[in-house]
């Protein structure tokens, strides 16, 4: 979606090493947002962007607009069944097939051996290699790492939105979701004891309120009850007017 | 899906005319059958297939197992929103779902560069015309035209069913499409009254039951009331416990 930072950079030195062509998608995608989203003010910095790309030898921008995309009302859709209900899902109802639909558009387009997705938008990561093994998509998905500030925050483009007070709370949930981690760690299983201590964290900080906190499955992202193997802990909170999320393994 | 007759057999030789490379699949797709519907009975003749697809020069047979083609639970499908809704739809539900999803799944597996589909599955036709535009497939769909027996039936694989009294009323469902189609043709603008004449070559037939019987405009196949342009006049009937569709231009 544009607005590129160190995370995004990340992917394009990950596919650089892989690939001999290299091409970069920006869309803001009118249908992946909410009525009361942030589709408006989400940031466009195109110029910026661009020298971003050059700065990491992209070959290829591919940066089409609404009209393009979307020529006659799309009537075809990519359905995520379950995948897209929990976790961001519930605020978001209709986002992951807006998602999943884009995606697929642009990969039937762009048409790459290999698509680099970071993982701080891990539910979108599971429901895109999902539909790639589900509907027999010729690509390959790849996982990046979530970049972070020196403070622990995640980077995203929607971190512009903070001011200095929310983006001085902001990598809290980063904290929270370690504290979890390390609950299971030491071998805590019950999942609504994890999700306390990492909950007491947020409590009571100024500007937080917290949409969901959860340990799930690392495979479906299904919230579990007992823990019996790998997990994700993934969390979502608002700073002020700001939507916020992130995960770590454990 | 098999038990090829020569409507598939139409099928292969316009392919053949315009491909180096003749790919067939053959899959009975457990996921587009309701419950209450044909699935076990659908005849499987696979050696006599093959005999069709040799004696048609066919390149290349793909016919997977269910197992191969799901195997693990579809969760991602392709949702073909209203427009699997009316005709066939109204009675199917989760039909052309489970068609579209399986259609881009063969797409993706064969990569054709040009699909070949009979014009006697208009709506299927339709949706996946739609699909491949909506989605941005990578393949050119090409429609071939419907193939009759003498007496006017549209060749189906369904027709097996039928017993000898119920294939000698069967092109009764021609005949009345043909029936509003001169009515079109002779400027009648108001389907109410086109579909009045084709009802009335339906009714007192025995062994027939009308399902529907619709004017509806080409390109999205929805039911329309007053003409003002090319249609498409489509029906289903029951004969006895077999379902038939056909359709005819206007």
């Amino acid at each position: 979606m544009g607005a590129l930072h160190a995370g995004h950079e990340r992917l394009m030195e990950t596919a650089r090493r892989d690939s001999d062509v290299l091409a970069v998608s920006i869309f803001v995608n009118p249908l992946q947002f909410g009525p009361n989203e942030d589709y408006a003010r989400y940031p466009r910095p195109l110029s910026h962007d661009l020298e971003t790309c050059e700065r990491n030898t992209v070959d290829l921008v591919f940066a089409p607009s609404a009209e393009e995309m979307y020529p006659v009302p799309q009537l075809i859709s990519v359905d995520v069944g379950r995948l897209g209900e929990y976790l961001c899902g519930k605020s978001r109802p209709g986002h992951f097939r807006a998602v999943a639909t884009v995606v697929m558009k642009l990969l039937n387009i762009v048409r790459p051996k290999r698509a680099y997705f970071g993982e701080k938008d891990l539910q979108q990561l599971t429901i895109i290699r999902r539909m790639v093994a589900d509907l027999n998509l010729n690509v390959t998905i790849v996982g990046v790492p979530i970049v972070r500030e020196t403070d622990g925050l995640a980077l995203s483009s929607r971190n512009k939105y903070l001011n200095a007070e929310e983006r001085k709370v902001a990598p809290v949930l980063y904290r929270a979701l370690q504290g979890a981690a390390s609950q299971v760690r030491s071998g805590e299983k019950d999942t609504s004891k994890v999700r306390e201590v990492a909950l007491a964290v947020l409590a009571n900080v100024p500007l937080i309120r917290v949409e969901y906190l959860e340990i799930v499955d690392p495979d479906e992202l299904q919230p579990i009850a007992t823990i019996g193997g790998p997990v994700r802990i993934a969390g979502a909170i608002w700073v002020g007017a700001t939507r916020l999320i992130d995960n770590v393994s454990a």
